[in-house]
């Protein structure tokens, strides 16, 4: 969600600025297009979605966990953040396997099975900052293309055996929003059931519906809260957003 | 030095195999110049020697520190070697800062200032086996292109302080040739008074320089010994190869 160095920079040292323990996590979608665009290479769709085949796996592995992973690393590095980036294959802190083929094969897609919360804490009490990176591996040598919200839910729910964890998911919106194009409209806090009910209401729906359904498995994991809004927020919680409890 | 994906998995499982605390660092100059291609980039060279501006730094980090990293680690990973890839910018591993600038400005390319030996051990303790990428930082947000080999000799030169550290140089030959065209011609051993004839006669000239130069430096430091030879080294020494000490 953040698109350019100016923006980028700002949030990195807004995060790195965070009291306590922290783990980022970030994609690439914008990036991995601009070098799919500059290879020739044309996004694969089926039914609407996006489906990660060989060449693009290769394209969102080297964006993800190259590109844009290292510098964001370097930049916290230089700002006195101990950031330590990771793809879920490395110390093989995310495994996952290769989403099954119901009615659409999503190629190299990966859905999460489990996190190595006890190398991520070693990390995490050894003053070492994960960031992650949207790349898992199914632990047979298949590096995967896997969704960042999922990625960070996971985590979010993994670490809360051991830590008071609270997630934040930075977008382009200033929260959830009654009105899509309405950015007054924010709605300050969604307990879940008025979940059910704004899901009723059509309210929260397509790209919305997955986002909210991870924070809301996140809470029921024992995530204390789930804040949503524009990436200024991690560093002033007095910015419009919204909050997400069970 | 290897280029093809089953001498990968080859040396994979030949270095999964191996007893003892391990370290593993790779290049990938083969394909970043395809990707480079793939991209319509031309090398920058000047005076014969590349040159790594804005947009080969980026395709370095791609190519070194995502693609083929991360697959490196996915397959360690399978093999059972808990694998962790790392930059020199990963938790600070190893900081470098940009090449001055005599007769030739080589552009984002590193020299290594020092390791962060502690970090590393932390890991080696804990049964995570590093690979390192040959990207580096400054730590001031700036990464940097390094030679692989001088990673090596920095690692196995920093490492020697804690741990016994042996270095073993795999390349496209049998080891240090007495007649560049003559496979048969391997030097069995090489000591520092050896090194400086096969110096002055010219024997060891060009490419080889720089690897040697690092090697003995190496050895000086504290490294035990240093062996020169084909991949299958790693799992059979008595593969012919060239042995170096002080």
């Amino acid at each position: 969600m953040i698109n350019n160095a100016s923006q980028l920079n700002l949030f990195l040292s807004d995060f790195a600025r965070l009291d306590g323990l922290k783990i980022l996590v970030h994609g690439g979608g914008k990036k991995a297009t601009e070098l799919a665009d500059a290879m020739g290479l044309k996004p694969k769709m089926t039914g609407g979605r996006r489906i990660t085949d060989k060449a693009n796996l290769d394209i969102v592995t080297m964006v993800y966990a190259g590109l844009l992973n290292k510098n964001i690393v370097a930049g916290l590095q230089a700002l006195g953040c101990n950031a330590l980036g990771l793809s879920g294959a490395d110390a093989n802190v995310i495994r996952a396997h290769k989403r099954i083929v119901k009615d659409i094969d999503y190629g190299f897609a990966g859905d999460v099975d489990g996190i190595g919360d006890r190398t991520i804490s070693l990390f995490l009490n050894h003053g070492i900052i994960p960031v992650f990176s949207a790349i898992t591996h199914d632990k047979k040598g298949q590096l995967l293309n896997t969704n960042a919200d999922t990625i960070a839910a996971e985590l979010a729910k993994g670490l809360s055996v051991e830590f008071d964890v609270e997630l934040i998911y930075c977008f382009e919106k200033k929260g959830v929003l009654l009105k899509l194009d309405d950015e007054d409209s924010v709605v300050a806090h969604i307990d879940s059931a008025y979940y059910e009910v704004l899901k009723k209401e059509g309210i929260i729906a397509e790209g919305m519906l997955p986002k909210m359904e991870n924070c809301f498995e996140a809470l029921k994991s024992g995530v204390q809260k789930v804040l949503i809004g524009k990436p200024d927020l991690i560093s002033d919680l007095n910015k419009t957003h919204t909050t997400l409890t069970l």
